[in-house]
């Protein structure tokens, strides 16, 4: 039906098979590479974050990015039902889907406003970073930078908290960060990019505007040397623990068709008062 | 313009509130809660998986159960492009989505099809383990259970590969629980189930239908006490590591609205030869 | 790489093109046939719902088909903010996401229990209707019907709600359902074991339990001749309309990462009280 | 547990349902209304494409504008298996999903590359449309935006199809705009300026680029006066009834687990060759 294509079963197969190509894993009958390691060698050996790092990286971390990794993976988990992201999986886990259904939901959700703060965040880092590298004074950089930001009324992600005045996980992050940059383990780079920058943006204000989650890990990915995208993929990874746990609670709690207000509250109507259709339309 | 449902604040803020509830995390301004450990002390602290342990069952695993369960999440991230989650989300990263909504994509596809067996198959061990508890002889009644699903032409979910004689993922995974069987770490009760049906599966056949990944990871769920469904919960966690570095991949090559063939080939097509709508319809 | 499968182009061709076949539609240069006939005569001569029709059934409905497929599709277009699916659509909105990423995650959320009552009740009847057809009672058919179900404590789907005494999209979809049967367009027979299902479900009630929107849009969907799965296929279509126009007003308003409750209100917390992690863990 | 924010009732009230307010609905028991409307007075009066106007932009249509918007809704239903939301959904109709999910697979594809070139055309329209309202040449504009887009290396959205020498819906579509320009229902603005676009970049070329389904719908919906966003939304709309339609086929074929390729053929592999981890990693 369809005018032939090719002369030979080898160019169908070049561009058939070519057209789903692969570097990540080789699956043939009994063997499963995953980025050249048989998988039944990595069972039981490498840790989920090794195998995290080995499937977008291509090699094995090192003990010391392995850690900063967990640190990283460990401490984006979760804030609780007021996120979007988690209040959806939520509702979906009372709508008869499956637990697949409810975390794709609750990813779903993890957008440029609400997971891409990192992502943009690594940007900015590495914006900084080539500056600096080409001899530009850091901390003049980051002012500039700052000033740019506010003259546009915009917020410089990664930094400052809509509900923490200081976000607690940028301390204990920062400082394995600073560990690692201690012993040579990282180069340190993006760590002094966004400190820079928190100093920029707390000059002159009595309320500084710390680093939030989304700046601390984006320093430590950025250091371990992902692009800007990947910190969103990152996130995601993370986040879907939080959502898999409490679309699992909601499910427990048997509620069904669960809405964002309990049924005696209504949302509020603001449109037209009831009005008629007139005559016949149709 | 709503019916006022409550007299007092105290009463609104209890219905409110109590919609929305949770045990799992409490986010309060300058506090992140994590099953009551405060986020800033996991941090470098836990790996990814005692977090995901801790997230969903409330309390940190023991050596033993991490190492299983990191082994049961390593297993599963990945298993190609052949599968529709992989190969529907690194469509999806080509259509000029964000990572978040092409990891989505593939999750969602992880159904009672793709991604149930694992869950199914804990249920049937279940059965198992719950008749050898009662005094039932294991190997019988793992037999009386073949027998009927093959009466009813249904597979056993956990057994058999379509594509692998032998799933090399098998026989690692197994090693792991038989160690921790024989060390008393885990009770045993899901192992000697599990293996009770790959014996009756292969009996008085000539090519036996051993256990896959579903089975060997539905046996370490089961010896780790996790319910049935949260068994497609981690295995969603796990491939999402694979479904994200497929993605990724895929955004990487840059290619543009990919379907299923390169362009030179179409689907076939076997619907009504070409027609007129005649006169003028509406 | 791969073992070659096939010996000649044509079998390629055969197999990988015959993996990806099609009735619904052809596409080839120049040409775009649905279901047989060129798009171009069907722009400007088809209605949207003659299009929907074509799509899922192959040919063209009748005026009367028509009529009460475009009454089933927009009856149920929204039922407001409340519902868990045009909730998560508007939370998507804020996230960042494009409009099809919102949508997409409102119309995931229809499922068994959000979505699939409709569907259910299609088997209902069908299950009805045969009886009837063998000769049975119809009433009484029906009364055993709905006792089977308040034996097993569950809902016959379709009937009640839980918000309306009487869903007031009942009255004029069946009157709708009536005048077909009348005119002899429609066989009559789901409307038959639908109202039969509505007597027995009020019998030596106070309070009756009428049809609602899932039980009356279930009745034309079956006199229609759609199949019970098509049910919630269709249902998706007219809710989509909804989510997106709810999606469409939120973005409106520029909400940035909207969660259930605004900002001030906290989710009830029931999990374990702070507690320290205690000595290094890892 | 949580700090009181609130006084009184009312005020909590206002709050709460203030945060989810909407003026596309109002629902209260017994009550529905759509736009203000009752929804028993649209049941059997308004067509489907009707009430997606209503609901859309809070009036009804005329019957020209309703014309123009059944035939671009029309028009975009399917364009066949090939592009990735179909095929997506058709392997997610393989893995034990609802066909909720799967339509929703389907549509959270139509991102900024696979749906959003109509969303795109209209921006590019609304540009060449207000520089004509300023006084401006509209050819001299039009072939000022294509010499820029071409200095970018960029295709103008909207215009030439990778695989339609001319794609067959764009002389039914302008048809039926130019006949509602010639008796004044719609202004003709946005005819002009894809009209003057389509010369522009036809200039000079032995192959023109002509409009696609993309452009054609572009100036409907401009010429209805929809907002580029919703050009999106409607597209969105339109192809769930080519997605449903090829997810509903793909379950009645059967198939399990369906991925791009029958399974004797595999993706290709370039990543690394097999290796081994080597000493014990972790």
């Amino acid at each position: 039906m369809n005018t032939p294509a090719f002369d030979t079963a080898e160019e169908y197969e070049d561009k058939v098979t070519g057209w789903w190509r692969t570097g990540v894993s080789r699956i043939r009958p009994g063997e499963i590479l995953l980025r050249g390691y048989p998988v039944e060698q990595l069972i039981g050996q490498l840790s989920f974050a090794d195998t995290i790092w080995l499937m977008l990286r291509g090699e094995l971390p090192t003990a010391a990015q392995r850690r900063l990794l967990e640190a990283a993976l460990v401490a984006a988990v979760d804030h609780g039902p007021q996120a979007p992201s988690i209040a959806a999986a939520r509702m979906a886990a009372t709508c008869g889907l499956g637990l697949n259904n409810a975390v794709a939901t609750g990813v779903n959700l993890l957008g440029d406003v609400h997971g891409g703060a990192g992502q943009q965040c690594m940007q900015v880092l590495a914006d900084l970073e080539q500056a600096a590298s080409q001899g530009a004074d850091l901390d003049a950089a980051a002012e500039r930078l700052v000033a740019d930001y506010r003259a546009d009324r915009r917020h410089v992600p990664g930094f400052g908290h809509r509900f923490h005045p200081r976000d607690p996980r940028r301390d204990p992050l920062l400082a394995l960060v600073e560990e690692a940059v201690t012993t040579g383990e990282v180069p340190g780079r993006a760590l002094r990019a966004g400190t820079a920058l928190e100093r920029a943006l707390s000059q002159g204000r009595s309320r500084p505007v710390p680093m939030n989650i989304d700046g601390a890990t984006a320093i430590i990915y950025r250091e371990l040397g992902f692009p800007p995208e990947l910190g969103r993929g990152l996130f995601v990874l993370s986040r879907s623990v939080g959502i898999l746990s409490h679309a699992w609670e909601e499910k427990s709690q048997n509620t069904r068709i669960k809405g964002p207000l309990p049924r005696p509250l209504l949302p509020a109507y603001d449109g037209p008062a009831p009005r008629d259709l007139g005559p016949r339309h149709a």
